[in-house]
């Protein structure tokens, strides 16, 4: 296997891969993908083969599958929700002289990706001799449009370099693709998974074609339909025809061409979907927005997708110098959140956004807890779309909770459609602090915006609906004037079903109080919620009441009631290849030790800072970080936050990496399956709440910047109020400053600089010193479990030249009229 | 739906049931079922239709299937065993001149079936007039033998009443009988155990016949072979031919028979299987067993059977005077008790012995908690047969605790053959209780029995395993001189995953005791196992260190850790049709609530009474019988122990008597899947060790007897250490008195009597007054789920005649001539 930095050379603003390895293919299809939120495609290559994993989604395109039970209990969902590969639009095969271009075939003289931060685009070079002793060039770039939601587009080009030849490409959709392996261990599952689109109609004529499909079970309708622009050398006869079977229409371009002379095809393709809407309704809106794309324009296209990226970078951009590995691991982790979010508009932000099957394509609280926060400060109507997605499923969440008894909403663990799907309830169902995640989004989301429709409108009946529950879930205990929440699970998946969980608990007190306080704001809302005096009263009594268990002996807060005398886990027997733990010990030995899968108290000093004192937090960190083995990808970045905080800098930078470089390093040996938006959202949340110390619980922005040894400067900006707020420090001392809203020219902002008042004004900036910090003796970490020690590249290390499978110059050296789209 | 008293009449020493009702048939099947603990059948007609479902069950025989999980876990077993019906070997047809007997047509003039307890057979009698008019009168009598363990015995008589007829007997073996309705929810379940057996080969020749077959999965070969014996009247011709396929072994008879004259067939049906043994030796098992059969011949089967009963009845009759119903209902349990162990001969005893398809025919905890102690003081060596069987499963048991990351062996929670086969690990393999419920059963057959050998032998090795199991389970915290057991499942299944358990932790320490007195009793056995004097002092250390805790404010111990202080369930609000409740409630609701299924803390407070003061134990009792639903059958026997231990006589008499009707009255509604054998040896429990007192912890009888209004006497038989020990009482004094064991005709044996030493001596016997007892307040049980208060029957009810669908006139007046086998 060759080494990351071999394949994937640090550089500002791109990924770019330098080799193609087939053990790597699924990797770097998650990588590389392309995503509005809307469509995703993995970055398979264009003749399809050879994959690591074929994949376009659309999201909430999902087949219903069984979930099945051995022992079957009360409300177990029965069925469950996979996300589905639907119809690839991106296949463009091209044959030389009859011989299929395949990269497993002849010889790849070049071959190169780019994935381009700032152009959106993916960028393939390759350069390949056939067997037959042709050599062709093939450049194209491909785009999942930011403006154009249901917009896929590709420009493909081929240029014979020694010799003639007649080139062939076949542009296609297919359905129903053939995905490796069996696509779950239970045949039945597998079976409802396998072949899951059910042809309705298709057609191919001139350089247009189409396929629709519907799902067995989940009633949905998918359209899929393509054109083409062709660009050929003057004196070059194309020939071109179309044909369609109920899985494939293709359009085939045929042409003769000399050595230097290029056929460019640029492929246009809508997809489109829907429960409710007709057949022609469906064929007709794909049709439409194909229309719209080609009267935009290949160019065009590719310019406004810059464009909207320009604005995005422009309020999110985090910059750091010293270590130019990161500055590149932020950006592509932004690149990706965005992707994630940006035109999800009311649908779901799954686990791995559209880059990937894993997790069924599920959304999780990693949504609210993780991905928002960056979302909420750097692209906010984002983060809007997706909560109000959640209030779009309150009926679902609404019946979850009739049937387990509960008022209010109960939101499912994991979902597509906004039903539980959740087959293993300890670790599911029982993680109820969903619910209040959901709610501190929504406080958090309208205390960054000041959104005031979307509090009215949206706001209040999420806290309301999710503040029912924590009532009707806990239990006021009027004797000692208790609020106790028992039996339920919290973020630590190493423990499940416990009382008082105290990120649970105060993430509750949060939502009870949030729930009292809008519909104290917004009577009219509480009015048509029915929330009288009587409910809103019992919310505050139950927020006050709240248990937060805290073990007096040991001076630290138990993660639940009990978990401190718990036996500790035998670290020192647990063999390195005995993680993650959960895949060699049974759930009930974990469940009943200490030890921690991933930041759970820890989450609730980020969370929840107010609940506790510094000094607390100083113990309460070093007591869990001997416990927590990250077996989760969603714990390395709340650990940094809280390691910087109380002070250990280089340890929270060791974490920051750890977030950064989950999937580039493929850390969890699992980014083929999909990329971890969480840990790439967390990197932000490392970088901001945790080096920037950026506290935001109210309307008040409060900073407490310092950095690690190593980084020598981290700038970024965060919208607030429509402001947009830049942070820069250079450990020394930090400098902010504020571009107004629009129509706010004079409007001043009060925030905080290490808990001091600093007002800042439009057009000027403040510059503050940094006040000294006495390192706390370093924690410890379950041996074997610490994170690398972030290695400080003071300079970016030489630049290698790029690689390739033979030849060694660059594709840019050799070729200098090959003007690239994006580097 | 006919009631219980008019289709089962109140009788001393059978069970009859005096009409068919097809909707009952279920039920009449597992009630009237005849097993000995290696073969068992339900009581389905000779000619196999209507059936409520068929069943005929060899001990262990199982076909294996998958266990499905939608979300899998490290250590989840991946298959699972369920008990099948094997060859059907009591089909009996019958053609009227060529009409089907067959209940649903023609009429039925009478009909009538009697389980008679002392006998040990079932006995049919009908009378039915064809379609065609023709009337025949058919008596058959089912023995399934307690001495030759692997025949069951019929005799068929049939005889034409008003007119001639030509009368065709076909009987057969019938493998793979189709089963109604799906076997599982799950169709890949229910597909592994359809037609679970496989033909290997087949035979007819003369009057014999044979079927051999193996089952697809577990590998298991079943051979049946039958025998017949013919009784013709003189000048009456039978023609007899045999013919055999697959799955159908047939022999048939025909004659032509005037009224009066009566044709009898005696069918002999031998049984063997083997996962080992070849097909021809197995062919050779099933004919020596029908050969030994046949030269004992139906007399005498019918004779030895008897005599077994008459020596088990001798020393396990309880007679009570007052309650006709109850008296009927003790000796029914006791016979199905004894049905299920007496020849199980190192195989399992099933929670629903042989009588039906329940819980899969698995078993469980109940076996040493339940069944055991009746059989270990009326049947010892079916006691001691079944240990050696837990004994043989403990290779699986060491495996089990080596996947679960523990020491020495980890019984399984439900299983066949020994590998566990639970699927929902928080009530199954974190039910760890069960492995201290078998040592307590080893120590208890010990101190009963004084079985030196088998203490040697069986005993200590499973002491020793299971306090190894122990140690590695349970956390001791030398800081605070504490052991705890963290994170395991009590008996209360509306609990799970909880901490200190106090019924787990006090009965751990009894094992971990009871270890440590072991090794140094058997010191070679204690060599061979390994154990040193470390080990053994761990093993007391662990044993006085362990934690009970203690609710100091409510004066009551919590169930487990934190229980007293989880809000109570809100029973007001609780619809009677929402119980049972785990059917209509998640059990994440279920398990964080004060709710108890079935006595967990007042199990602790029968079998470790040593544990507790009378005050403690009063309140406990008061305080978890305000919490305690019996939503399952294990709870109301342990229930009135404990009630008339601190003087709820009369509570106590309720639940005695719930305890005895749970299936004669089908509380739980599926008795039709079989019988609950812990409830049926629960009678015995509720009745010995309630109101008898019997206490025997230690190799000292103690007995505290009082009977409660209603019941004027109370006797019953204990046997120890070779004795019988019989005690009786009318409520106001006690008499006690022995028979020594052979060869110890002058020994005495010293008893107590409420708590004062009594010394009884072969032929004599010692009265003693029962000391007054003030009743205390009678305690509160959730609203809707108190016990049905015992109606006090002083004298029987005036015996109904039987009723019949027609007619009137009983059997037994209408044919003087027909001298019934029991009565």
């Amino acid at each position: 296997m060759p080494e990351q930095d071999d394949v994937f050379p640090v550089e500002p603003w791109c990924l770019r891969e330098t080799a193609l390895h087939e053990p790597l293919l699924s990797r770097s299809e998650s990588l590389l993908a392309l995503s509005n939120g809307h469509i995703g495609v993995r970055a398979n290559l264009d003749e399809g083969e050879p994959h690591g994993l074929p994949g376009t989604y659309l999201n909430s395109v999902y087949e219903l599958r069984p979930l099945p039970y051995a022992e079957a209990g009360y409300g177990y969902p029965e069925s469950g929700q996979s996300l589905i590969d639907v119809t690839n639009g991106k296949i463009m095969r091209l044959l030389v002289d009859d011989e299929p271009f395949d990269v497993r075939y002849g010889d790849l003289i070049f071959h190169e990706r780019v994935l381009d931060f700032r152009a959106g685009t993916l960028t393939r070079r390759a350069e390949w001799r056939s067997p037959a002793d042709r050599t062709v060039r093939v450049t194209t770039t491909r785009l999942v449009s930011f403006t154009h939601r249901s917009i896929v587009a590709i420009e493909y080009v081929v240029e014979p370099v020694d010799a003639a030849a007649r080139v062939v490409v076949q542009s296609e959709l297919v359905a129903n693709e053939v995905l490796p392996g069996p696509v779950h261990d239970d045949p039945r599952v597998s079976s409802a998974l396998e072949n899951p689109l059910r042809s309705v109609e298709h057609s191919a004529a001139g350089t247009s074609g189409a396929l629709l499909h519907e799902t067995k079970q989940s009633g949905l309708r998918v359209a899929t339909a393509m054109s083409h622009l062709l660009d050929a050398p003057d004196g070059v006869d194309v020939d071109v025809r179309g044909e369609s079977f109920p899985d494939l229409s293709r359009v085939t371009f045929t042409a003769a061409l000399e050595p230097g002379q290029r056929l460019r095809v640029v492929k246009l393709v809508s997809y489109g979907w829907s429960a409710e809407r007709s057949v022609p309704a469906l064929r007709d809106q794909v049709a439409a927005a194909l229309t719209g794309a080609e009267q935009t324009g290949w160019e065009c296209l590719l310019s406004d997708q810059r464009a909207y990226l320009d604005d995005y970078w422009d309020g999110a951009e985090i910059e750091l110098d010293g270590d130019p590995a990161l500055q590149q691991a932020v950006r592509f982790a932004l690149f990706h959140v965005l992707q994630s979010g940006a035109r999800a508009e009311r649908r779901p932000i799954p686990a791995k956004g559209l880059t990937g099957p894993g997790y069924d394509g599920h959304c999780f609280w990693d949504t609210e807890a993780f991905v928002l926060p960056p979302l909420t400060r750097t692209a906010p109507g984002a983060a809007s779309d997706f909560l109000r997605w959640r209030y779009d499923t309150l009926p679902e969440a609404r019946d979850r909770a009739r049937q387990l008894g509960l008022a209010g909403a109960a939101f499912p663990w994991r979902t597509i459609d906004g039903a539980e799907c959740s087959a293993y309830w300890p670790a599911g169902t029982a993680a109820f602090h969903v619910n209040a995640d959901i709610a501190d989004a929504v406080v958090r989301y309208c205390d960054a915006t000041a959104d005031e429709q979307f509090a009215e409108d949206i706001g209040v009946e999420l806290l309301v609906e999710t503040a029912r529950l924590w009532r009707s879930l806990g239990h006021y205990d009027e004797a000692v004037d208790e609020f106790r929440i028992d039996g339920v699970t919290g973020p630590d998946e190493y423990s499940a079903v416990a009382d008082n969980n105290v990120y649970t608990n105060l993430m509750a007190q949060r939502n009870l109080e949030a729930a009292a306080d809008a519909v104290a704001r917004y009577p009219g809302a509480a009015r048509r919620l029915l929330v009288d005096d009587e409910e809103a009263e019992a919310w505050q009594r139950c927020a006050r009441a709240v248990v937060v268990p805290y073990d007096e002996k040991l001076g630290v807060h138990p993660q639940a009631d009990g978990f401190t005398r718990l036996a500790v886990w035998d670290f020192e027997s647990t063999e390195p290849e005995h993680y993650p733990l959960m895949l060699h010990y049974p759930y009930f030995d974990i469940y009943r030790k200490q030890v921690v899968k991933q930041a759970d108290l820890v989450m609730a000093l980020h969370r929840r800072g107010d609940a506790f004192t510094a000094e607390q937090k100083a113990r309460n960190f070093a007591y869990y970080e001997g416990l927590t083995v990250r077996d989760s990808s969603l714990s390395a970045c709340t650990q940094a936050v809280v390691a910087a905080e109380v002070g250990h800098l280089d340890l929270a930078y060791a974490y920051t990496a750890e977030a950064a470089f989950t999937d580039l390093h493929d850390l969890k040996s699992n980014t083929g399956d999909g990329l971890h938006m969480a840990s790439l959202a967390g990197v932000w949340v490392a970088l901001v709440d945790g080096f920037g110390g950026l506290r935001d619980e109210g309307a008040t922005l409060r900073f407490s910047p310092r950095l690690p040894n190593g980084l020598r400067r981290l700038a970024f900006t965060v919208r607030h109020h429509g402001c947009r707020v830049r942070v820069e420090t250079d450990g020394r001392q930090a400098t902010y400053s504020m571009a107004p809203a629009e129509g706010h020219d004079e409007e001043k902002l009060e925030i905080f600089h290490h808990g001091e008042p600093v007002t800042l004004a439009p057009g000027s900036s403040v510059t503050r010193p940094v006040p000294a910090l006495q390192p706390p003796p370093r924690p410890r970490q379950p041996p074997g479990r610490e994170p690398l020690p972030r290695q400080v590249h003071d300079e970016p290390p030489p630049r290698r030249p790029h690689r390739a499978d033979r030849g060694g110059r660059s594709w840019a050296a050799r070729h200098p009229e090959s003007a690239p789209h994006s580097d």
